[in-house]
């Protein structure tokens, strides 16, 4: 069985019920999420054996991040426990017109006052086949960008695949200030995932039109932007979420997958659907597609299970 | 007055609250339901004298299976008591794309290891003029199906007419592995209702294709089944149900019932609604063309109200 | 910055949580509400210093309503205390094809037994430019009725434009009975809000047919009741709203504003929405008219802005 | 087997949960309860043929209170139906020294607005062996007191033993204003349950010391009271009921029985006690005591058995 | 790090919230529990290696009941999957003079209907330095005694050492019934854990007085107990648990190690505590005792701090 | 109406519902709180006009948090907005033998990163007749020490009293490193309300035995320490507060009252009590000795309505 780790930030996920407000509640749904560790549960969800490495502090907080996810059969024996706090995301769920919104609260937390010491990555990387990780967190923090940067010199020296999460979904003014350390970053990664708003904005990709004169998306557009990438940085896998949101509470998902070697582009369906939640959508679109790459799926069919992944996920609460 | 009885299996339902799921969450809704209870509570609802028979065990957990009846004016007095456990349903609301689903935990059940010495059913059915049955419990026990056999039976001698539901929609596989006893009891019944999937897999009765060309619905197949279905049992009325399920959370209802004395076919309109819980929808389609017949409407008019009945139910919690 | 005051009768709002019916439950979401206090509410939100006037108990109860107001800063200082009771208004939101309703228990509330000596209009309304009140509470009672043209005749005494809220929306039986009191109060209105049903109902004002052959709503028919009331009581400004419910969990809403010293029909767009909750959805409208009114809007962008506010109230628990 | 009706007001009760205060809540549950009615529903538990008789409008929330009694199966089917609203009582439970208190809004209920037209007593009492009210309800209506006085004509005439509450434990405001009604009730009372400040200001009757120097119970003071009540007016059985409450969450409750006919005093044990709620806990001493001695034990037993349920009911939820 | 192993059952726990009743409630608090379970659980927090080895089926409950433990640390990789259905203990908690009960719906669960072939216990014990068991699961199905007496042998093969919990205190009824069965497993036992009643029901080991005259604890008589007990079964310890229930929310606990090498009785510090809830109260003193021992504790510091922990854990919600 | 502001910093305070802990909870409490909002709350609620100065970021929470002061008749204009979180406090409650305990994560909060550039304090005393803070803000953090001289400078120049909360029981550690800016502040201080444990570790105060060898508490020791603190910073009044836990969930509260210009030496009774919530406890004193000083009672009485103060608040969730 491939073994995969992933890397990143856990917040504390803090949210009122159902589609209350802030302002109206004095209950609030207590979770715990982060790019990388989404990914980790999905994987082990579907039977890989995946290790989650951050840093989390050694408290009764940090003791039930690391609870939930061993209770979804995520490794968390490389986690390291230290530091002084946990990021904080107070989210709050929009419908129809009203838009859903996030308030972070993550400076100083134990993983952004990590420094390299605290990983030794060859040891993490033994027998790993996978490593992911988003780039939210290194774009927030330079500790994290280096931290990030022996991981992937480590992955490559173990031989272990390497992809990226480049969405920067969750927070877009990242796209601008983030370049630098991600543009280094993307020159150890395999597998890219992203989408035409971060191409144009992290790697200065000039998009053509994405819609016809008759509405209708214009698939060569997205064909363009991912072979740009793929030969910009040497990916070998550039795939292109396109989430269209009709609402808060409507939207329809589909996907692009470049597959460089064959020089193949895969488009997959598109799907409508109604969304309960839509955080961690690319989480689960990501876990998805490297799921079903390990498990020896075309990219064609990779890339329809990664979007069917992903819209199954913005159904759950 | 009219005066009803409906016979089958109560069970305990357990339920994540709102959309979540069993592994999400550590509270439960905690209720009750089956088949011939939901009919029962219909009809009392709508002020009809209904009883509802079964058998109940005799601790607090049984006790308010029979409160719960009892709160919605169901005369309960004719509840058998006794027996190790009632059945349970594990049912998990699903949301757009995501499916819901229930998990039975019926076997050993006071109904299912009841015997006909628990009954007197010429007792119960004094001054009752409708018996109404579904086809799960005596699919499941062959305990249940010789009990109502013998109901039948009673039911015939003193005059009551009888109903009976052939939808299977909670456990389509015992479609396969329930026709004999299915088909005895069926010698007995005057209202049958079923849907076409049902009718193919319980009595071998084959379908048109039930689609034109167009994508319109083939009204004649529908009516060819319901023919089949009282040419070869002798039923006096064949309700024939069509929910088109768009997703989880969206369907379409419609209904054609079969008057066999006039050779009369009524079809009602179709309701397009979102879903609250689609669990049950079946047994308020059978509680509102029952109390429509009993009350002296059309054909017309009851398979109508059945429908609408059926898609007020689906917008409940 | 501006001062208004808004005066009427606020609630205890009794409501099952979610889609729960009463019979379903035993727990109730607890809260306050009324036209007027929603109105006033809206407008403190967006930084008015608004005061709000009714009679409300001394008791913890009481209290509780003036902690509500209190918390979204509306000055509750005017707020006379006393009285037997509250008002209560028992709702139940419907789905889908199942409708919302209101039980009202609103007889022998502290504010319908007020009398005019208990509110000492001239100081209320020192330093206030706006007056707002609706037609609901004056047609429930005569003691409103006269309280309420005393504040109209101590507004314009001082110089404050008063607006009234015409729409009936939430007991419409009241149309026909409350037609005398209103009619008076007419007369000092400057902004009328109402709707094309209440036009018909208290007023007499035909309308042509609002909907052309095609479907299409016939804007000049609403043109035509707009200036008909504007006509006949002078009124400065009227406002026509317009929603189309689809069925319970979705509609539509535009409106119309004729502002009468420039003759201009001003058309908002039409959104297409779905709905957490009704309720209060024409005292949002009202508040977010006001305000873009007092904001020095056009009146073109304030019944945009105006219908935009009712429509994300719509999608608030 | 025994029947018995009892006649009082239901109300609605709303309550914060658990410990929490009005103030701080936007939840409350939602019951029903009154003296009478919980009384009922003690009886129907222990397997008494009860009906509960009084008038409930004909709305939702109506029908949610005959739902409540309906369940633990009281007899609904003598409630007259109509008038325009139920009472409500709005209760906070305290704590160790936080005092419980209930606000109530009780004037202009359907049951207060009623008239002895709408009671056939004659017809409600065929069959019946014992006739129970409280006096609160007399004491807060003239209509009620009308009423009851026909009701209690007619129990005698049925030979129906008749059992009265005058504890006025929820409303001690009442002893005063409550006499005149009360004291006429009083002639055709059976069985009289009160305690020695209802003693005293109801009727006037003085109580020597209730305790002695060394702070133990007078045991003599309280003979003394149940013989003068015997002894004016003429009942049976007098039963003086003594909560000694340490603190909101802590007390203790013991009981007298005077039987007349044996001129035996009996004194029931003391239990310390715990209280979840102490709401109620006269209403299930006086259905303890009446199933007791219905059931044919001695006075001695049943003074016991009557404080043991008050006991258990201050332990519920 | 040492190794331990515990077996069992695992049932679902569905019980009211708070001290409500299941007469009351609509929701259920939904969890898992069984004493070897629980001793699992409370040996991972202690940082102890623990697996718990049972039979769960595959659906999607049984994988909540797997999450429950991975989530707490405990090792479940070694856990069977499959048979038809978990056992349910449906549990309401008592308050003050109201007591406690479960309601066990246990037949035909997949550990119970599990065989013998189930279960590589040679496997299963590689590197296991302690074996624990409950006795409430064989004494309840023959085949679970059977899977007991191999694990036992195989545990002895292995060098395991060997706990049991004798104290039978969910469900008593099974002191008498029990005994062939377990009497036979006690052979292999080197810690066993019970109380005076088990003692006697179980052994027919008679108690002296456990109480002198002056109402205290006779120490010699459960010295006696637990002679008598490792005299006949060679146990080297044995601890006797003397919990006290002044009622349902007050208690007292102390407990009586017996070590036979050195024949040395310890004492335990007695406890008074308030109770949340006592369910499992035996299963973390088991827990307690057994860390204690392998934590190189002495036998007194042990007693001590496994009647500690129980008391801890019945504060617990 | 006297006038009083309070200075210091504001969590947001989550907590798991009933005794659960955190570990098994995915639903949390969400509330603010902090010692000087708290005592502003108390002396609101007394009607006293009290506005509460600190600095909250302009994000939502933080608007939510006035919302949360205002709704209980704070005056909140005072309030700077501004800086990037507000600080967090996690708290559990415990229950008898478990301890309550809570994190904080405090660093880098808006208070905490304030400068005094933030305060106009001559103008925020305008009109003030009181001024309260508690030490451990200043005690926390330089900046906060800073802006409390400064405020304390101009309170003095108003001539406004100063009061200051030295208990420091939240965070026991910071009695040891808070001794410098302390010491200084207490310069400006009229009323210092204080207990044995900080007088020792901030002051260095000895104190002598406070139990007598019966047991009994010593009340020359408190005296003793009350006056040494007096003569050494100039205080008017001190207040010794002595809270006994005798388990988390009972306790039992008393105070003395140094009242330096009559050489008086006030002791309050002492109050036995069960307890909901601790939390907030001294400020609960603070804010019933300001009330009850403010409101012309006298000393004696003061120190009594304190005590019964914090023993209600204690009682409240």
């Amino acid at each position: 069985m491939p073994r995969i780790v992933t890397f990143g930030e856990i917040m504390i996920r803090l949210q009122p019920c159902n589609h209350e407000r802030f302002a109206q509640t004095n209950h609030l749904e207590f979770g715990f999420g982060g790019s990388a560790a989404n990914v980790a549960v999905t994987l082990a969800n579907y039977g890989i054996d995946t290790a989650y490495v951050t840093k989390i502090p050694t408290n009764t907080i940090g003791q039930c991040a690391v609870d939930s996810l061993r209770r979804y059969n995520v490794d968390t024996s490389l986690i390291v426990r230290g530091g002084n706090r946990m990021g904080i995301c107070f989210s709050e769920k929009g419908f129809s017109w009203r838009d859903s919104f996030c308030i972070y609260d993550l400076a100083h937390s134990a993983i952004q006052e990590a420094t390299t010491a605290d990983f030794d990555w060859d040891n993490i990387f033994d027998g790993v086949d996978w490593f992911h990780f988003a780039c939210l967190s290194p774009a927030l923090s330079p500790n994290v960008g280096e931290i990030c940067k022996e991981a992937c010199l480590a992955a490559r020296r173990k031989g272990a695949f390497i992809s990226c999460d480049l969405n920067f979904r969750g927070m877009p003014w990242l796209r601008q200030q983030a370049s630098e350390t991600v543009l280094e970053l993307c020159r150890y990664v395999n597998v890219c995932i992203s989408n035409v708003e971060a191409a144009n904005d992290v790697f200065g990709i000039k998009v053509e039109e994405t819609h016809a004169n008759d509405g209708r998306v214009n698939l060569e557009s997205y064909k363009s932007v991912a072979y740009q990438m793929a030969d910009r940085f040497g990916f070998e896998i550039v795939a292109i979420t396109l989430q269209e949101s009709h609402n808060t509470s409507e939207a329809a998902l589909s996907a692009l997958l470049y597959d460089v070697a064959d020089d193949r582009y895969c488009f997959s369906p598109k799907y409508d659907f109604h969304i309960i939640d839509q955080l961690g959508s690319d989480d689960s679109f990501n876990g998805g597609l490297i799921y079903a790459l390990l498990s020896g799926k075309s990219t064609q069919e990779a890339v329809k299970f990664a979007v069917a992944n992903s819209v199954l996920k913005q159904s759950l609460e």
